[in-house]
């Protein structure tokens, strides 16, 4: 069955849109730990992170740098952190989360927004980009 | 001041060293979230990852991947994870956690170790490289 990254690729279901190129996606967390929390995924659909071959990963890992340059542009943190943990969605996506304390990084904390502050926050990004 | 992972880099201070070439080293987490948990290390002290150079960070990217693939032969664990948070000491290093349930990737619950079992360790790693 596809993921429900899959599926917000190809359209099926709603995502909030950061960057988008050939090979990968980057969306919006929709339960974010800190605003701005955003997911790179790549579209071969592959479990886990070190099974992509070399040069996917590598792939992925550039185009979550740009990602991560522009979100730094946008939200307010002390850094941006990475994360990939996948033992809920077993399609690779790495997690760029932006950090103010250690709490930011726990996936315990979490931040609501409304689908109006998702939108903006996505184009935001984007543009940035 | 030289940063904790500088100090070991020059052999100033103690730690178990799992990989090292010229640009980077790779070593055991000494209060490790789960056995085998190991930081991966670029030689120029930089505080944030997304401020190293596009070419230096994929250096990083990429031999994290190697480690990552030996850890994965020497470990039990459900998958290899990644986290690069910094809050704490301010030189980039890319935590690879061997995850079997959330809680491992949470930096709460952590694993102890005594110096036989770490060096036993490292060696194991290295060995797999």
């Amino acid at each position: 069955m596809a993921s429900i990254f899959t599926k917000i690729i190809n359209r099926e279901i709603p995502g909030h849109i950061v960057a988008e190129d050939a090979q990968h996606i980057a969306i919006l967390d929709i339960n974010p730990n800190a605003k701005g929390h955003t997911l790179c995924i790549p579209k071969k659909e592959v479990n886990k992170i070190f099974d992509l071959p070399e040069e996917d990963y590598m792939a992925l890992m550039a185009f979550s740098r740009k990602v991560a340059l522009a979100l730094e542009q946008v939200v307010t943190c002390e850094r941006i952190g990475v994360s990939v943990i996948g033992l809920e969605v077993p399609h690779v996506h790495v997690h760029l989360i932006p950090l103010t304390t250690m709490e930011d990084a726990r996936f315990i904390n979490k931040t609501k927004l409304d689908q109006e502050e998702f939108k903006a926050l996505a184009q935001q990004i984007n543009e940035a980009l």
